[in-house]
């Protein structure tokens, strides 16, 4: 049985490239930016007013001058205007070229303009005040934005700026979902007594969905010729294989037999964790192949502490760890890493992690009133109240 | 000029209810759930086994007796079967209904099988162990999960569970993202000297999409006669109207006139705050009136900062305020709110909150380097490493 940590390296040294395409930018929050951004002309790209009001040379200011002849108006989206005479102003819009010969701005609010005339009504104004100097952002070819990030509405703002209207990102990996166990049915219909439905596979959906991976989904019967064949394709048509159920001990556990006969190498299968335990991770030249245990948040966890760090390393991303402080005492003996679901309070600055009892890995209504799980290291049983450890976010 | 806490207070005093739809649960991930999900059976819905092994009845074992000869084997999905002799055992696959007679399951790992008889290799066994008992997780009826909340994985996987191929949600609203200011040209246009790229729209339209709502979007020149008839018409076919620009003192903000003329009932025009401050806010019977700022930090803070409450309020949504740890000295003297960019950083469970020096409001480019706003009170201008702010996240 390999550790938690031993299974993550595992993982994490079997990534994937799966490649690099150009979609439109407004298209690409979530998305992972695969080249620099880089300023396209200075920013900002003229020398810009930043406040409505009157420019000045300030000199002439300083010189004792209040009154000043007001030569024109200088709009936002016109051609620079140049001031005649510097004993004169000019009003100018916020976004407006500064004029040439002018350096310093007064906004409306400490201005009286009467008869053509403005009046400066205070004594203290700075050199060059309210305008927003060329190129004090950026240089043209500074790189504004790394490659590596994830998209946000902050990189779109930045990519309209600058003419990016495609942006190379990395591509999605093909992704099909599998569900096996004939106690399942479909989600419209009625179980039987000893029957359930269907819920894995689209929870795994919704968990890919967050990182904008658009995936398929299929059931295969607990039926090992069939589970062969069908695998078989998906192998050869998809980047990634995710599995949920028929990796544990039972007599129709056929998963990690198939899995064998079609050549796919084991990576590992079962790791010292619960929930999750059974998880098989294998792989072939052009495939990776996660098989999820069959209990809802065996699952759901295994997802989340092994394919997510997959898929960004896979995709050039870093991810920070996040941890938080321990809201109450936990005993837990098994001789297993514990993933414990938690409530996620902001305190003070503090992040605190409240335990939600669940009914172990089947709960999966227990997910619903949680946050994120804690990881609980398998090197003691006894965690206290204030201890501080990692934690992996589902909202 | 209204304070933070007064404007805000004014636009949750403003909101609005956009109803409710029915979706497909499937598409439900980041929607605001409007219904309670009940447990349509109990849940497990039988004696459930949870371990692969053999089933048999405790006080064989609790008699003394090791050795078991099997009668068959429950595989999950099949009908639940009888221990016709309570001398005997079944095989049980984790899923599978326990078996009548039986009451407790012994994995595996610990039993021997060979020539039908299977032979428990350990002396310490829990009555009714490895059994998730019918209705531990939930009863028939039991809210599973209340509404008003936002659907993740976690709720996807419990709609599919009881069946809830359809829920209700709270309706979108219909948004319209209106620009204004003559100095932008698109994305794809290369700007002459003295102007620059249209981009809060798109920021606009990409913080929406985090929210899952989608909007449209428009640009108006700045002529007043033809901003009054568009608004006019936007008025009436939109649940909200974003603005970004033309609500200072400029000769062409000419916003502000066009919506008194037009019946909006201003309810505040500029907030003490920085960035943002000349935000307008309005409202006619239909619609509300966001006039953000043209400045790229301004629109983005204003929509963290009152449009993501107003809409939460709006769809029943409440939010947790998060708070961190300023980690540098930050000093700023003007009788206003400050919203500074801040990137994040987890601490050994402290959220610390490390300022990203920008350039004013234009400076759409550190925005990319931070996460999140901190929110520095106008009511002292000297603010300490080690003192805790509310914060507003943006990834």
């Amino acid at each position: 049985m390999i550790s938690v940590k031993g299974a993550l390296e595992t993982v994490l040294n079997s990534i994937q490239n799966f490649g690099v395409e150009e979609i439109p930018f407004i298209k690409s929050v979530g998305r992972v930016l695969k080249e620099d951004i880089l300023a396209d002309r200075d920013f900002p790209p003229f020398n810009r007013v930043s406040m409505d009001g009157i420019c000045i040379d300030f000199n002439a200011f300083n010189n004792g001058q209040r009154d000043f002849n007001v030569e024109g108006i200088q709009a936002a989206g016109s051609e620079q205007m140049t001031l005649k005479n510097n004993e004169n102003c000019i009003e100018v819009m916020t976004g407006a070229v500064l004029p040439n010969n002018a350096n310093t701005v007064i906004r409306y609010e400490d201005v009286t303009l009467k008869n053509g005339i403005a009046t400066i009504n205070i004594n203290k104004i700075n050199d060059c005040q309210n305008v927003h100097a060329k190129g004090k952002d950026g240089k043209v070819g500074d790189v504004l934005i790394s490659k590596n990030k994830i998209i946000s509405a902050a990189e779109i703002g930045v990519f309209a700026t600058v003419g990016k209207s495609v942006v190379k990102v990395a591509k999605q990996p093909k992704v099909m979902i599998v569900s096996t166990g004939d106690e399942l049915v479909g989600v419209d219909e009625i179980p039987l007594e000893h029957q359930i439905r269907r819920s894995n596979v689209f929870t795994l959906v919704s968990l890919l969905e967050k990182l904008n991976i658009p995936s398929e989904t299929a059931h295969i019967t607990d039926d090992k010729p069939i589970l062969k064949s069908k695998i078989k394709s998906f192998l050869k048509e998809f980047d990634v294989l995710l599995f949920s159920g028929a990796v544990s001990k039972g007599k129709y556990d056929f998963l990690p037999e198939v899995f064998e006969e079609l050549g796919v190498e084991k990576l590992f299968h079962k790791i010292a964790q619960r929930p999750g335990k059974p998880f098989f991770y294998g792989k072939t030249n052009e495939c990776n192949i996660f098989g999820f245990p069959g209990n809802p948040i065996s699952t759901f966890v295994n997802c989340l502490v092994y394919f997510y760090p997959w898929y960004y390393k896979s995709t050039g991303v870093e991810i920070e760890e996040e941890t938080a402080i321990l809201a109450e005492n936990v005993s837990f003996k098994p001789n297993l890493e514990f993933f414990l679901q938690v409530e996620l309070k902001s305190k003070f600055g503090h992040l605190v992690a409240f335990p939600i009892k669940g009914n172990g890995s089947g709960d999966l209504a227990s997910l619903v009133n949680a946050d994120a799980f804690i990881q609980l290291p398998n090197d003691k049983s006894e965690f206290k109240s204030g201890e501080v450890f990692k934690i992996i976010r589902y909202r």
